[in-house]
């Protein structure tokens, strides 16, 4: 149980989380910031939290857990608010889906207090964002990474742990790099493929109407919030520009086996993708 | 009603035609006919179809509709077959995703029947293949394509059409070529991204581990059967290369964007991919 939570930004991942912990009784007091207060109203009417403040100094004061549930492109004014702000017990998470960059900023503002900055990201998420479709169970069986600093003390890294397992995610820990990595290549690129196809679907005629369930499916992520994929590409720039390059390879290689007409080695491919899908799928109907 | 419908591979998509026909009551005898035994007589155990054959000639005596419901591999063989077998009172269909090569392979051993061949393709399907994923209701709602040729009677045509509508379909005419390129750009190349997106990935350690539930609806469609792609892209090589081709230019625009770190255009790009995709949705939820 954690005495004081305090969500910035109340919206489809902070209010999950918010009423996760409320649903657990895992926080006694939840506070929501943000800078509209009609939408953090929203969150108090709809008793995702237990209050809210336009502001930081008021929230922050006496919190435990301080979660930033932002978009990744205002973690810079955050930091540099949070930093003179939040005491020496106060424990800061993120929820970015970038982490070097999380880190990169944090330990520029947060000067000695960078210990008390732990970075996670669940791996879960709608392609509807706002505190509407916040969801208790959104981090049930979810892997939930965190990429500790060397900074962070080993109690601390108990505390978050605790907590997201609080939340019924699955708690996994590996090195901001790696994760990055994986993240671009597992979400990133996808969610790029989609939006790059809708684009140029969206100049051609008639191809809409002829768009059946597969479409449905597969452009379902290109109805993501864009400021949030705008952070994210710019965020993890590196990691995605490289995961585009070596797809990019292997489309070229796919379209080259269709102009070759190599009917064995397509079939071949579509097979061991088939294979690997369906295998993944069979595990996560086990979890 | 139409007497006698010979379906010719009774998979997913004929044993649906089969299903829907007879629910309707639009046919009154619905015979199957495969290289495989045990398929047919499951298909006769479900009830899908009235009796099966593993001889041509005598499925097709006195038919008067034959849809052929295989892989676009063996047009070839079949047609083939077809040719001196059908009676001049005996129509043909097809349910190919390429119509340009259907009508070429029919083009080239119907000889003076040929105008008794009328293409068609409903858009539809699951990423299941067989017999025991058939549904009643799969054409409901869903567009029905005809691609006449010239020696096509109006009549015939007429019949066809109605064919289709009494399964639940929106028949819609078009010439092949622009068929095909419509079906690259909404149905092959999103297939070919997922396959590609999937073989890519599967060389990569961990990634599947972190893949959520963007990644499950985006690979849906690689799950899909991989000889029926393989002929698909064999099919209609041109145009899939070509909608390849054009979307890779867009992927390079986006990655570049990306580099560059343009913000404003990344977002504005992705709002716009979104609030196609959102509309098409709603379109598609109005019917």
């Amino acid at each position: 149980m954690i005495e004081k939570v305090v969500i910035i930004g109340v919206g489809l991942i902070g209010g999950s989380l918010a009423k996760s912990l409320k649903e657990r009784r895992y926080a006694n007091t939840i506070i929501g910031f943000g800078r509209q207060a009609d939408k953090l109203q929203k969150a108090l009417d709809l008793g995702v939290i237990d209050a809210w403040t336009l502001n930081l100094a008021q929230a922050t004061q006496n919190a435990n857990v301080v979660i930033i549930a932002t978009p990744l492109g205002v973690f810079d004014t955050l930091f540099s608010q949070l930093a003179p702000l939040v005491s020496r017990q106060t424990l800061i998470i993120d929820v970015g889906s970038a982490k070097q960059s999380s880190i990169k900023i944090a330990r520029q503002y947060l000067g000695d207090k960078i210990g008390q900055f732990i970075p996670t990201h669940p791996i879960t998420g709608k392609e509807k964002s706002g505190i509407e479709f916040a969801d208790a169970n959104l981090f049930n069986n979810k892997h939930i990474i965190l990429t500790p600093i060397t900074e962070n003390k080993h109690q601390d890294i108990d505390i978050i742990t605790k907590f997201w397992q609080a939340t019924g995610g699955v708690v996994d820990t590996m090195d901001a790099k790696t994760h990055d990595e994986i993240l671009a290549m597992s979400s990133h690129l996808p969610h790029i493929l989609a939006f790059s196809l809708m684009d140029y679907l969206s100049h051609q005629d008639r191809v809409y109407d002829y768009a059946a369930g597969g479409f449905r499916d597969f452009s379902r992520i290109a109805s993501s919030d864009s400021t949030m994929w705008r952070d994210i590409c710019l965020s993890n720039k590196d990691e995605i520009v490289n995961s585009i390059q070596a797809y990019e390879k292997h489309l070229k290689e796919l379209k080259q086996l269709i102009k070759d007409e190599k009917g064995q080695k397509l079939y071949e491919l579509f097979k061991s993708a088939k294979t690997k899908r369906d295998n993944w799928i069979e595990e996560c109907n086990k979890k």
